[in-house]
């Protein structure tokens, strides 16, 4: 089945939920017709950053798979964290709850693990 | 007034605002003509064990207004629950964030209480 | 951009983020064309107050921009709250999550801070 979700983080504790609940989804649906996007604003945008001992591998290879991973310019601003200490993978967007109100008017469901 | 509807909890914590929520809307609508739908997955699949302390009576009374409980079987597996544990009315479903997310791209609403 | 969205308040200790949210959002939209409206049930009605020590200069400002604050009328009751102890911007419903059901069918697009 072909599926558009946005799934929202705001709390850095809420990660390994959020990535369990996305694991789990793709063992039933085809990524490759679907459009998975994580969207992480607040200090959950922390979890992105190359030396904050999260788990790259588990991220790269849901990256891999074709999981987009969205960071908010905003909260990166606030934080003093800079492009260049994200995993490459990850896309900046100016203003992240923009991007899922825009996705979910396009069409994507939205998930708040 | 029509509403299709999905609650989504996945704390334990949140059942009781949850189904204050629940019973709050009821008094709006007109539930034959309505779907509501409440999708537990992570640890809140737990209220749904007969022998979890939760007041069955408040949830069968829901469930016999038309309210439909589902649980995550991932989430079930992953804590050793088995369907025989779960109150009779529950619907279990593969995936539990897919269900949320094929909802809404059927046009139901999402509340995450 | 056009954008229709509800932001889902039910804890007191989320209005900060909402609330920044609700301004990283206003610098990337025009407010004119544009509804955004903030649900607030359960104990979030709380801030509403005058008496609250919230941030009045905030709200209010958000407001004359064209926020709209809205707030579950059975939050209050619960609460003892009366229309007249609310800043006077705020709109009351009956029901917060009917409302916030019901503009998700008209098509907002739906955030939970």
């Amino acid at each position: 089945m072909k599926i558009k979700a946005i799934f929202h983080i705001d709390e850095s504790e809420k990660w390994d939920l959020l990535l369990a609940n996305v694991e789990n989804l793709l063992k039933g649906i085809d990524i490759k017709d679907s459009q998975v996007e994580i969207v992480a604003n607040s200090k959950a945008v922390m979890h992105y950053k190359k030396d904050s001992g999260s788990n790259n591998l588990s991220l790269e290879e849901l990256a891999k798979k074709g999981i987009i991973f969205t960071a908010c310019n905003n909260a990166l601003n606030s934080l003093k964290i800079e492009k260049v200490m994200l995993y490459s993978y990850v896309k900046v967007v100016p203003i992240g709850v923009k991007e899922i109100i825009e996705k979910q008017l396009e069409g994507y469901a939205y998930i708040k693990p």
